[in-house]
């Protein structure tokens, strides 16, 4: 058991808060022989960084990776490759400013972890939320980099669908478009109806939250394990473990509380490469179990925490008090979780991967 | 690593199939010189067992529990007590008629995990569901009772509060109704709705969806751990894993995406007893760590699919067919998740209660 | 993590006391569709069974092993198979004659875990040494013929080399000869010496220690893992685990340390299939990972401290007096921990094995 | 599970190969408010470091040690102090020199891990041994001192007590003299043997095996657990995972298998401060549990099998040739086993405080 863990045979173990030294994890269990470097990890850590556009954190943190261990130079190939030892990543803190945050170090913000830390270990980092920093999550994308490259055929994506009260809508969807705006939203209109409304909530000095939805294409029937090794339980709790996540839904989600069984089950038939479902309510997923179809994962990100306007709170000595949470914030934290949430589902598919051909072979 | 089992210190390993021998768990980490006698799990199993009204599957089972180890008698308290060694439960499947299921055995019900288990294993135990079946939901239940054995003072409730698309009214939840109606449901009138609407469902051979809430009074602040030990990650995971269910929400849950920072975050005031909050948004949780308010989680339970009305499917030879589904089926399954749903709570608060001892005392 | 749990692909949680209702196992991660009966599993506890000879126990238990879950009747080959989901056995207890014990309640016999129980746990299972009993080993035994089913050519055997200081000569070890004399032993000479050595130690009431050899063939080069999921480590966890052990060899063992390097180091050839050694000092283990030769691992039993001159102990109240342990003991208890031992490793063996699958596949 | 990691609520994961860019560690479930600097760490990694008499490699390693993360300076007590997050810890590889081992890069060293990491991996990290290096221990060093930090009145100290065929005099056991010598003896006497019989060793490019014992004192009755989570399965697990160890005892170990269940078994008596043993045969620990005893573990260390004289092997391409070993290497590795051994004995006690504190509570 570790707090700071995930994961059975792809594992990953993170580290680091927001203004120490540096952060990272261990990637443990990892095939060998997997072409990899730095360049790998960088371009997903690249769409993660803050300050890339106005509608994120303006830290300046070039978010570099080191690989310290688990490669090596393969003779043959000329590539460097896992070798199947633990493969140690450390990304180094340099945009701290750790005194933006003195001024709360005896409050705590409502919304915040800030209070839970103290009453769980007598002390916090009041530091820019330590550990509790959505800058933890640049450890999950470079693991999930690292998991890309075990599956073969299999591609992660994610996308913004949902912002405040706007959700997109589902027959304009285009996976091309969410490299093209700052939210990974991959509705064009909503796309540009989100510029502004994001602008607001920004001048304001407010926050709003997001939800995204991550689908993996390429996964095999058969992975996953029933009952407790199910693989939507391990997608809910590796979603619901990113900051500020506070709903978790595997296809039709909430939505199945309301349909009749047989609007709800997806019926099958023979495709050329075997079977083929006529719908995908399930997304992907049956008794924990891949069905062959796309996986498909969605959570809620809730509103930051750190906003401008003053809210009502006690600190550390418990006398009342006011607080406004200066620091450089994102109005929508939920854009920068895009990339964590296709990392996360790359990481559990992984493990799964490993655990379905230890079990069951093949 | 076990696909059977869930929890750290308090572990729960269940095991049985639906038509096997027996069903059962064995929970390890129990601390020692707890009262428990088999009357305390049976009297939560019995409001899980099956056949207790005509909403439900008239599968006939007694469910009588047997603690085959880890207790013993007392003889300073003259009571049976734990030992601190492994409480094994065995409940014996006596009505299991497997025959029903005969006509299925080389088809695959849409919406089940038929197809899956096939896939992964090779094979798949047909009758009646198997490992899947939500007959192994009563050793979670079994396992329940003891997990509220270890926390004084905590109590752990559930109720349904959507069925379809008819969700209660929040403005007259009554915890008391929920003894009262077939459908563990608080708000009477919508009880009295429930009856007509669900007898509907059933008459025509159909199911339905529902939404489950649950609710952990007297959780105190600090529980949980930061990160991937968050208590908001392992409840996802531990409903999630309760079969049919397709979505978990903590707190605010989907919702939170709609709001503003200053809607969501829960503003901290001074109590009597320390700090107190004006809302509860995050539904105990910040950070993973709990606040002391009241810990609350819902998840969306999709409709069974085992109906009476014709589906098109495949069989294992990959021939393109219809299916109908007789055996004896609960139009509404998510009526019976909800002492299921307070089960899993209240094993994943065992469990973290026990983990904060271990790293921080008190 | 699980105080009675081992394995992690393969894993092993067992239950039960002496003296309660049953003992058993759950076996989780066993691969689908492999034969696997009762009378699999009953073949290897027979070895195990205590009264076989005036050499251990009179305990009286036919330990009748029950398949609760996990194995169904595979219309393909008419046999029954392993489903992929936990397997769990019972044997229940039947002579357990309890007032043996009465007099021992508020005793703690040295060498016994009765002080450490009660120390930790604020109570203790008097009755048969509760779960600390050899009983326990029953359930290991079980689930080691379980692991047996899963590794394609291997073998795995165990034999008493070493009684008190009376060690086996090697040069005449015979492996039929270890199914011939009731103390599995390999030498004959050495058996017909410790039938009347062993005959004086029972008749003084006094017990002697043992050590056991097991030898696993047919273990191809590659499974284990490095640093601290070591094959060697897992087996010196899972020997040290077996009630009274007091010590753990894998292949030259504490010799090893008189050894130069020269003597040490097998040295490699080219045979007929591959790469083969000169010797084994190795114990078919380097790095942590099998060689391709025999897995070769010892362990020392002690005595055990059940015997019937009275030793100077004090009681629960912290008065100091004297005990006489009468009940129905082994004079020499390392004799039935040969086929423990052998469980054990058939056990770890098995889980690595899926481990290796699961990282490297192949 | 992880093959890099061990505990469980004290988890320790450590990373690097001998020539990477560094090598390190993640403690993970620290209890928070412990001071902790790296000059504590650094202490203990002295102690470790090679290159400080003539009988150690002569790699030149400063094995500077940086905490990355999991402290930050409280402003209460004015010093560093652990947060309860995971501590990061890192040391750069400096003194590398990998041409040292081009040549061997296609021979397998005969008892080196060289053969089996090709074997499962397909490849393998033929500088400085890569992950299978002694390196790997610095790290476990590191923990240790951490763990050191959590038990209060705990004291682990290790020693050599024997050299090749050369036994220590336990009656002139001084733990004074462990720091007086390069071999971490407690027997001055033989101290001034080892210099002379190691230099033999040495010049003629040999090398030697030896045992180590570690003594923990200060353990409280209680701690560890029955079955499969016994603090001694727990140990010998522990020190066989530490590279070249080949055996492991706890108390009377191996002479525990001559002894008889009178001369065996610690009578007890009471003392001042509640229970005393007579004897300490147990080595502190009786059904896996604690008896307030010190706590003894000895492991045997093999010979480096690094060495001058040329022996047989083959290589990657399956041609039989001879290998000598250049390199810069240990003529007897056991001798820096010694602060590893205590490392490993303070993380596994750590994790057991920890882990009974969950279960049992204070």
């Amino acid at each position: 058991m570790s707090h700071n863990s995930f994961g059975h045979l792809f594992r990953v173990t993170t580290f680091g808060e927001s203004h120490g030294v540096a952060i990272g994890c261990v990637v443990d269990g990892c095939p060998p022989r997997l072409a990899l470097t730095a360049a790998d990890i960088q371009r997903d850590l690249d769409r993660r960084r803050p300050g890339q556009s106005r509608f994120t954190t303006q830290r300046r943190e070039p978010d570099e990776v080191r690989i310290l261990s688990g490669v090596m130079m393969d003779d043959g190939s000329g590539e460097q490759v896992t070798t199947g030892s633990p493969i140690a990543l450390m990304i180094e803190n340099v945009d701290q400013r750790s005194k933006d945050y003195s001024e709360i170090r005896d409050l705590y913000r409502p919304g915040h972890a800030d209070y839970t830390y103290d009453a769980k270990y007598g002390l916090r980092d009041y530091r820019g939320g330590g550990r509790a920093s959505a800058r933890e999550t640049a450890a999950r994308v470079a693991a999930g980099a690292v998991a890309r490259k075990i599956i073969p055929g299999m591609t992660v994506r994610a996308a913004l669908v949902q912002m405040g009260p706007h959700a997109i809508d589902r027959d304009r969807w285009d996976w091309d478009e969410v490299a093209r705006n700052p939210f990974f939203c991959p509705d064009k209109d909503k796309a540009a109806l989100f510029e502004d409304y994001l602008d607001g909530i920004r001048k304001k000095g407010s926050s709003i939250g997001a939800v995204i939805e991550i689908v993996a294409d390429g996964v095999p029937a058969g992975w996953g394990a029933p009952i407790y090794g199910k693989l939507d339980a391990d997608l809910a709790s590796a979603m619901m473990s990113i900051n500020a996540v506070k709903g978790v839904e595997i296809g039709a989600g909430f939505l199945a509380a309301e349909l009749s069984g047989e609007e709800n089950a997806d019926e099958m038939r023979m495709g050329n490469k075997g079977v083929t479902f006529l719908s995908n309510h399930a997304g992907g997923i049956l008794g924990g179990i891949s069905t062959g179809q796309p996986v498909v994962a969605r959570f809620a990100v809730k509103p930051t925490s750190s906003i401008l306007n003053p809210r009502r709170t006690v600190d550390r000595k418990g006398k009342e008090t006011e607080i406004v949470t200066k620091g450089r914030h994102d109005p929508c934290v939920g854009i920068r979780a895009v990339p964590v949430g296709e990392a996360m589902m790359a990481c559990v598919l992984a493990d799964h991967f490993l655990r379905h051909r230890g079990q069951v072979s093949g």
